[in-house]
């Protein structure tokens, strides 16, 4: 049997299921990238807590050392890397200027300056919502994508939470939407947004606290040609996040818009999230890879995250980043809005691939 | 009823089952960007045979009309845009430094030189084998996509088919994988190919002229970590084609890349190509739209596509690309490996919606 094969052995009988061969070589690839875990996250896609074993496991077979903090490859690792041709993931090929996003943020400057000059003050992430906030850079860029999508001009927009990452307010800032709604359960944001887009007088946008367990009432559903959203990623958070943005839709061909991660979901979450879409009626049109950039919240220390890795150290530079996805929903979709029962919502935000909030 | 929804119900008259409102939605938007009707295609992401239809339907209702063979939005059309708030796919937001696809092609300069100097002799695309090559950007773009991913170094690849955009060759040129097969049905490109690797002594990598009908020899099954394929776009000939592409997988978390298009497939038929890509184990991990650009091929006018266009001017520019998809392959996938029969291979590269080829 090959050595990966073994160390992935290993790890399943340690109790990780959802744990394939790829996680192992990706790590192994990373660490010939980088001695820092954060970093090694970043460049393995790979769910932290399964990162920490795997690390634990390769420690044990002297396949790794740690010291200082920081993460080593022994000799043995580096006979393993080129005997089995363990390949890293090389995030240096990446587009410098659009970061890989496929659409640059500075193709409307004006947006992205004007937009950084307001969020100075924005409300800081709190670990109550799962909050955690994209870059400015992050969020004019999904802006500029959903609009390249024709997706913004004269589009009735909702935007369904997450408005911690300000896309909400990012979009108004545009005024190209006939008609904009920015929902989500932190009170602190919504009057954040509201104070802005009543200064600059911005029309058609409506900012308001609402509980996303809660249906939303009749003038909300099918009214809109576009959501946008950041669901958490179990399962069931998931679809019931997504099937409210598809009741929120009006016509066949209308579009949703989110951010999916590996690094609080395995591969095999990400197969379950998939086919739930197209069972619900979308097809997938677009997924680019490391579009959502994280910035590092101040609660870090309180995650699960800091807790399982293995090394004392903190992030030093951006490690969290998710998947953009866009989806359409197709002829004879169903809308479903009922109310999400209180004990799915205590689940929502952690489970065992789950560790940053 | 909407202005969108009253020409889709027409158009769904005709005889045309699948096609939505966005479709109608991005001819009107691609209209007010452009009159050529190479370029609407191209801004809109519809199979040719249903834009055709669609303007032969705007034409009689007096939406639009076609002026030495310019298609132009009258003062009508221009009215309804506004009312139903159309917006167009605006691909003027896209990066140019890596034109879209995340990872620019000049990332190795030296290896496009390389490939662009070599491939000046290709052989013509013909339409006997469905051929229409890639731009040489595209080329390299899909071989440094691969490398970033972790599929390049130490790894064996098999390129199956599609060879006419020489995607074999270039990986050959990188000298990173540990093996390489190249196989492909037109004896003009393995001899192409066969002849640049024995001058430029590459190891590792054979050519050899295989139809794809044919079941794989045993010594080709379960050897390589990755395969890269262009299948042809009827959901019997995309089946049959990613599944010998699995059947040449070794292990889980194997990964296969492969070119799918909305310009000869509907969306609806996207929706069953990514349900079967799920039910045969594997996963989508990236879409990147509009990845890969086709250069005109020289037998454009003996095409569906020309004949059914409702101008006889030719395309004056790129106007056909596709997008890049990358699946990976998860544990408990099934290698399947028979016979493709004739009849169906008969059909595949032409149906209702597709008509390049």
């Amino acid at each position: 049997m090959s050595k990966i094969l073994e160390i992935l052995k290993e790890v399943k009988e340690s109790g990780i299921k959802n744990i394939y061969k790829k996680n192992i070589e990706n790590v192994l690839g990373a660490l010939t990238k980088t001695t820092d875990f954060w970093k090694m996250i970043d460049y393995s896609n790979i769910p932290v807590p399964y990162a920490a074993k795997i690390i634990e496991i390769l420690k044990n077979k002297g396949i790794v050392e740690i010291k200082n903090d920081e993460i080593i490859l022994t000799p043995l690792g580096l006979e393993i890397i080129k005997e089995e041709g363990v390949s890293a993931i090389k995030k240096e090929l990446r587009c410098e200027a659009c970061q890989g996003r496929t659409i640059p943020f500075y193709k409307d400057i004006e947006l992205y300056r004007t937009f950084v000059e307001l969020q100075k003050d924005r409300p800081k992430a709190i670990q109550d919502f799962d909050q955690g906030s994209v870059t400015p850079e992050t969020t004019i860029a999904r802006v500029l994508f959903i609009d390249s999508k024709g997706d913004l001009e004269g589009k009735n927009i909702i935007v369904m939470g997450a408005e911690d990452d300000l896309t909400g307010l990012a979009i108004a800032l545009t005024r190209k939407f006939k008609k904009l709604l920015i929902i989500d359960i932190d009170e602190r944001l919504i009057e954040f947004d509201n104070k802005i887009i009543k200064e600059l007088g911005i029309e058609n946008v409506e900012a308001k606290v609402w509980d996303l367990r809660n249906p939303y009432p009749e003038d909300m559903l099918g009214q809109f040609d576009v959501f946008i959203t950041d669901p958490p990623e179990t399962f069931i958070a998931f679809k019931a996040f997504i099937e409210r943005g598809i009741a929120t839709i009006k016509d066949e061909g209308g579009s949703g818009y989110f951010g999916l991660t590996l690094r609080d979901s395995s591969i095999f979450r990400w197969k379950k999230f998939q086919k739930e879409l197209l069972d619900i009626g979308c097809v997938i049109t677009d997924i680019i890879q490391d579009f959502n950039d994280y910035m590092n919240w101040d609660y870090h220390e309180e995650t699960k995250a800091q807790k399982v890795a293995p090394v004392n150290k903190k992030p030093q530079d951006i490690w969290y980043r998710s998947a953009w996805y866009r989806i359409e929903v197709l002829p004879g979709f169903k809308r479903v809005n009922e109310q999400i029962p209180q004990e799915i919502f205590d689940k929502l935000y952690l489970d065992e691939e789950g560790s940053t909030t």
